[in-house]
């Protein structure tokens, strides 16, 4: 008789059982932000009824909710009492200078969710549900949400960013930010760097953000806006840095390389580009938040994408750049792709 | 001077970010069923050109897709190609008798979601958004729907818990499958004892798919039908086994000692109760699943909750039963609660 095969780990509908239940996760913790669970948790002793006490709640959909962010990964739970994991309270907690519970509202904004509920239409579309160009359709006011609510998750990559885009460059320098939402890429380079003088391009709405931004970070002086569409305005010029961040992806290829064309042609001879991007491996796959990230821009545009750093490279070359270096951000799903302008 | 502080890990909001967006994991997997994806990987050769022919869908749309379905845990990728997972083949696979694909229209329907939509103003009222009894209000249609598209995912359950609950007992025996939906465990008790007999209680459009399922496996003959709600109808007897599967988590303690009650009362007294649950561990947060189903119980119900095996032991001695015993289902998020009507 033959020895029986070795036997396959057991398998389980687990998988397939959490991802469809998955949407509970985006609503359990978007009603715990709003229900001020996660500054209750970090001020009190933790159990159940102060929690519910101060979200003005029931007992009964507290204790659910609370346990639910704990099988989420997103609180802990000792001896029947609630309290912060390091990650809910740096990232959760509203007392937290490093929160960013507010990404929770635009990332589930209707409009940004619409295409969610026609998915499979979307898929043999090959594009958003969205009428027009989606979310980059001109003065789409999204953006303005995007500005505000976006800008605590984007705040610890401008310091990374400043130093690659910078290279250590002092001294008197202009530099371009376009579709620069909450500003903070182009406000550190003039942090960074006390000589800096930034232009904010963005949609005039999106630019009073960004004016705000820069007045907090005491650079108000040093900062200019340029209303309007980066693919229509002018961008004056010539400039030591343009900042590229978190917009190729809303384009295809075509489109990205005509701006980049632009981009080149608006720096100095020594000057160069720096993109901020959500870049997966050529596998596509992989690491899982660059990789998912082309799931929203099928959702909320016409043509956009999470490019790789093949085809990032390749559109810079063809818009006529010289070397082009990747620059992973630690810690981050960003990668900043540096271009320089010259040979 | 003193040496630094160890170090911790490095913090990053990633798992915060993968809360937020979790909900398009939900609607990717729902369109890739809807689309077909996983019957053009199992026959194809899983490059995207096929997969997207046979989905009648754009190459965009279908690459995002299934390079989303990948860093979701439910597709693999290897040089390009789409290929399934174990998990995959065996439950997303319309080709595999264990397929379970069809439990996305019931977890997705528009009726199951809403309370989500303001889940905030659940928790505070502590209950569901749903009007009345919310899923459990009278002749709800959607438990069609339910006996319908989770049927494939609870036939996995039906052997074990017609082990338990039978205990090797042979020869004539009367069975009441209460709320019994698509009727496979009490269909299971009938192909495991050719002499029981069993009846099956539930909204009499329910029973239709119940009926049709004891068609199949043979056993129609030995098959009845009780339409009504399980707290009005008589439920005649005396019986030798009562099921009571997934349906206690939709009421209060309370509620379910009184039906427990009427259990009780309608069995022999050698007969026993077999109760299928989601019991999560005592501390209310683990395992997952289980844990995590007290969440839908708060969108969906007024009163129901992921009850622990101490609550339902309780309710069963309040309810007069004898010896109560747990017996987890291996590799499934349920139990089978046992308990015996004499002492």
């Amino acid at each position: 008789m033959q020895s029986a095969p070795s036997q396959a780990a057991p398998l389980t509908p687990a998988v397939v059982f959490e991802n469809v239940q998955a949407f509970q996760r985006t609503f359990a913790l978007k009603a715990a932000i709003e229900l001020d669970i996660f500054r209750a948790v970090g001020e009190g002793p933790g159990d159940l009824a102060s929690i519910a006490r101060h979200a003005k709640a029931s007992e009964r959909g507290t204790r659910i909710l609370c346990d639910f962010l704990v099988v989420s990964g997103l609180l802990e739970k000792v001896d029947g009492r609630y309290r912060h994991s390091p990650t809910s309270a740096a990232f959760l907690d509203p007392k937290s200078p490093s929160c960013i519970a507010s990404i929770v509202k635009f990332l589930t904004l209707p409009d940004v969710r619409q295409s969610y509920e026609c998915l499979a239409d979307v898929v043999r579309n090959g594009r958003t549900a969205m009428p027009g160009q989606g979310t980059v359709e001109p003065e789409n006011p999204i953006w303005v949400e995007f500005a505000q609510s976006m800008a605590p998750m984007m705040a610890p990559l401008a310091g990374p960013l400043g130093s690659i885009a910078l290279q250590g460059r002092n001294g008197p320098m202009r530099v371009l930010d376009i579709a620069c939402g909450h500003g903070l890429f182009g406000i550190e380079i003039a942090k960074q760097n006390p000589q800096a003088h930034v232009t904010g391009l963005d949609w005039a709405p999106v630019l009073r953000v960004a004016l705000e931004n820069a007045q907090k970070a005491g650079v108000r002086e040093r900062y200019d806006m340029l209303p309007g569409s980066a693919f229509e305005v002018d961008f004056g010029g010539p400039y030591d840095t343009i900042l590229l961040t978190n917009f190729l992806h809303h384009f295809n290829a075509d489109t990205c390389v005509e701006l980049l064309k632009k981009v080149r042609s608006s720096l100095k001879p020594d000057g160069c580009a720096a993109t901020l991007e959500f870049v997966p491996n050529e596998d596509r796959v992989s690491p899982p938040l660059p990789a998912a990230f082309a799931m929203t821009m099928l959702a909320t545009t016409e043509w956009g994408d999470a490019y790789t750093y093949s085809e990032l490279s390749d559109m810079h070359r063809r818009a006529g750049f010289g070397e082009v270096t990747c620059h992973p951000v630690p810690l981050s799903p960003h990668t900043v792709v540096l271009a320089k302008a010259g040979k």
